[in-house]
C-alpha cells in the first residue's frame, strides 16, 4: 500500500525504554530514573487524592469546553478563557502551532541544540530548520539568522529555559527580540520549566498577560508534566491572542485530554506546599551536582531547570550511560543531540545520593 | 497573523455541553445523560482499583512501547505487537489513517450518515467525500461508487455497527466487499461498537485476525469508550498489517496516550463480569426502547449498539431536545445530521424508565 508522499521523509521514533521494562531487563532490585525530568516528589497529594475521588467517573466523556481547568489557568495567569487552549502536553500545542504555520515553503529557527521535539514534528509539513551556531540560545545569532530569511520564517522557537542544556534568556532580553520580529511570524516560548528559572532569578520570570498584550504574535506554553507532577497524563496549555488560540483550535480533536487529567490538573494548580517543597529542593541538590561536577572536572552550564547537564571530554557519554543503567540509574544520554554529554535530573536526596556513589565509582 | 491555507477551510468544532454544566444551567437536580454512549454502569469496577492504585503514579512519563496493553489486545485477539497502534481514543487512530492515505486529490468513501468525525478529520486534508444515497450502509452502492471513483477513492470507511443509526452488516457481506476493493485503498472498519452487534448477532462478529490475514488493506478499530467503559480516558487501537501500522506510527506523537489510561486499559479487557452485565442490560433495555416506540407509532431502525434512534415525521427533534433537556435528560439530537431523529443511548433501567415517563409526558 502507498502513503502519503510525505510519509517517506519521516521516520519511526524509537520510543523510550520505561522504567519497569529496565528493571526486568537488567535484574536490576531498584531502578531510579532520572532521565525524563519528573518530579521527583511524585505526583502531588491534592492530585493523588482528586484522581482517587473520581477514578470512578473514567466512562464519562471529558468536559471538552475544559471550563473548570480554564477558568482556573485564566485567573492565574490574568488572561481570558479565550487565550487559552489545553493540550495533551504542551507538545501537542507545539504541533497545533507547526500545522497552522508551518509548511514545506517556509521555514523555522530554534537553538542549535533544544527540545527535539520542535524538530520532528515540523518534518510533518517539510518545513526548513535554521539553527543557531550556538548551541544554548543566542539572541544575537537569532537576530541575524532571522534577518537574513526573514521571508521564509515563520516560527521562532525560545525554550526558556532551554531543554536539555538547561540555560535561560532574561525575560527582557527576550521582550527585545520579539520586538525586532514580523507580526506574521510566531514565536513560541516554551516556558515547561519556567516556573524552575523565575524561582532562581525572578529576572527570567516570563509573564503570558504581559506578552500577549504586548505581541500579537507571541504563544507561550506551559505544561503540568514538570513542577506540577502529572506528566503521565499528558497536559499542558498554550496561552496567546484570540485569534491565533482559534486557529489552533480547528486543529484539535475533540476530547483531546482526559477528564481525569483535566481534574488532577486544577488539583495540582492548587496544590502550593508540593510546587513550594518541589522547587526548594531542587535547587538545594542542584548544589550538590555542581559540586560533584568541579570534583570530577565535568564541565556543566549554570542550570534554571529541574535537570543538568555534564559534558565530557575523554570519556564517552554512551558509555557513561550504560554503565550507569546497570546499576540501576537512567539518565538521559545526549549523544543523539550531537552532544558528548549527559543530562540528569535533580532527584530526592536519596536518588542524588545513590546517583553519586555510582558515578563517582564509574568515572575512577 | 496568517495562517496555513487550508485552516480556511476548516470550521472551529463547537464543543458538546457537559452533564454538569447543563445542571448548573437549567437548574435540575438530577441530570441523566443518555447522549454519548458512555457505559450505564460506569466505568468498570476492576479499571477504578486500579486508577486508585496507580493515581500515585501520574506523574511518570507512559510507557511510550505500550507493551503491556499491546500484549493484552495481541493476546485477546491473536495479532502480533507489531499489527497494533494505540490511540488516544480510536479517534486518533482515524485521524493516522486520514494524514496517512488522503490529500486534496483524492477521495474517501462513506455511508450517507455516519460517525461525523470522519468528514471532519478528513477536512484537514481537503479530500473528497463520496456518500452514499442511502443513510445506511449499502453495499450495492458503495460498490457502485467504488467502482465510479476507483482512481480518487484511497479510503473506505464502514462503520459497524453504525453510529448514529445503528445498523449493522454481516460480516460475511463486508469481506465479500472488500475483496472487490483495490490493494491501495484501505477500508477502515470502525468497530467502536462491534462488542454489542457480536453479543446479540454472531454473524455481525468481526475478527481481525482472520481480516488482516486475509487483506492487507484492513484497518479494525476497537475502543475502550463503549463496552469497556473508559470513554474520559481517551483510548482505543487500531488493527492492522504491519506496514500499515508502521506508517501511523511515523505520524504518531510520543506519549499520545496517558500511563492511567493505558493500565486501566488492561484492567477494563479483564473485567469479564461487567462486560458481560453491559451486554445483558443493553438489550434487555432495548426491548422497552422498541416497545415505547411501538406504543407512540415512532419509527426505528433496529438498533445492534447501546443507543436507539428515533425518527420522527411531524415532531421536531429539535423542540423534543428542548422538551427533555428541561427535565434533566440529554439525549443527541440528530438535526445536524441532517435527520429528524434523535439518538438515546440504553441506560440502566432507572434512567430509561424516567426517559419514558418523561417523553410520555412530552409527546402527548
Amino acid at each position: 500500500m502507498k502513503f502519503n508522499e510525505f510519509l517517506n521523509h519521516l521516520s519511526n521514533y524509537e520510543p523510550g525504554k520505561d522504567i519497569e521494562v529496565i528493571a526486568k531487563e537488567y535484574g536490576v532490585k531498584e531502578v531510579i530514573k532520572l532521565a525524563s525530568n519528573e518530579n521527583p516528589f511524585g505526583t502531588p497529594p491534592k492530585a493523588i487524592e482528586c484522581l482517587r475521588q473520581n477514578a470512578n467517573k473514567a466512562h464519562l466523556y471529558p468536559d471538552d469546553s475544559m471550563i473548570e481547568l480554564k477558568s482556573t489557568l485564566a485567573q492565574k495567569y490574568k488572561v481570558q478563557n479565550e487565550n487559552i487552549i489545553i493540550g495533551a502536553g504542551s507538545d501537542q500545542v507545539i504541533e497545533f502551532a507547526i500545522h497552522a504555520k508551518l509548511n514545506s515553503k517556509n521555514a523555522f529557527l530554534q537553538a542549535g541544540v533544544t527540545f527535539a521535539m520542535y524538530e520532528i514534528y515540523a518534518k510533518q509539513c517539510g518545513a526548513k530548520c535554521y539553527k543557531t551556531q550556538s548551541i544554548t540560545h543566542d539572541l544575537n545569532e537569532f537576530k541575524k539568522l532571522y534577518e537574513a530569511h526573514k521571508d521564509e520564517i515563520k516560527l521562532i522557537f525560545l525554550c526558556l529555559p532551554n531543554n536539555p542544556l538547561g540555560e535561560c534568556l532574561d525575560a527582557s532580553e527576550v521582550t527585545k527580540f520579539i520586538k525586532g520580529v514580523d507580526e506574521d511570524c510566531l514565536v513560541v516560548i516554551d516556558a515547561a520549566y519556567n516556573e524552575f528559572a523565575s524561582f532562581k532569578d525572578s529576572k527570567k520570570h516570563l509573564e503570558p498577560c504581559e506578552l500577549i498584550k504586548e505581541f500579537d504574535n507571541v504563544l507561550y506554553l506551559g505544561t503540568f508534566s514538570k513542577l506540577y507532577g502529572l506528566g503521565g497524563l499528558r497536559i499542558g496549555y498554550g496561552i496567546a491572542n484570540a485569534n491565533i488560540i482559534s486557529a489552533f483550535y480547528k486543529l484539535r480533536a475533540p476530547f483531546n485530554v482526559s477528564n481525569l487529567a483535566l481534574k488532577a490538573a486544577v488539583a495540582a494548580i492548587n496544590d502550593d506546599e508540593f510546587a513550594k517543597k518541589t522547587l526548594e529542593n531542587n535547587f538545594s541538590q542542584m548544589e550538590l551536582y555542581k559540586e560533584f561536577a568541579k570534583k570530577h572536572n565535568i564541565k556543566i552550564i549554570d542550570s534554571y531547570t529541574n535537570f543538568i547537564t555534564y559534558f565530557f571530554n575523554e570519556k564517552n557519554s554512551t558509555d557513561l550511560s550504560e554503565k550507569l543503567l546497570k546499576k540501576g540509574i537512567i539518565i538521559r544520554n545526549l549523544k543523539s543531540y550531537g552532544l558528548n554529554a549527559i543530562r540528569i535530573t535533580i532527584g530526592t536526596s536519596y536518588e542524588n545520593e545513590k546517583f553519586f556513589t555510582e558515578f563517582d565509582k564509574i568515572l575512577r
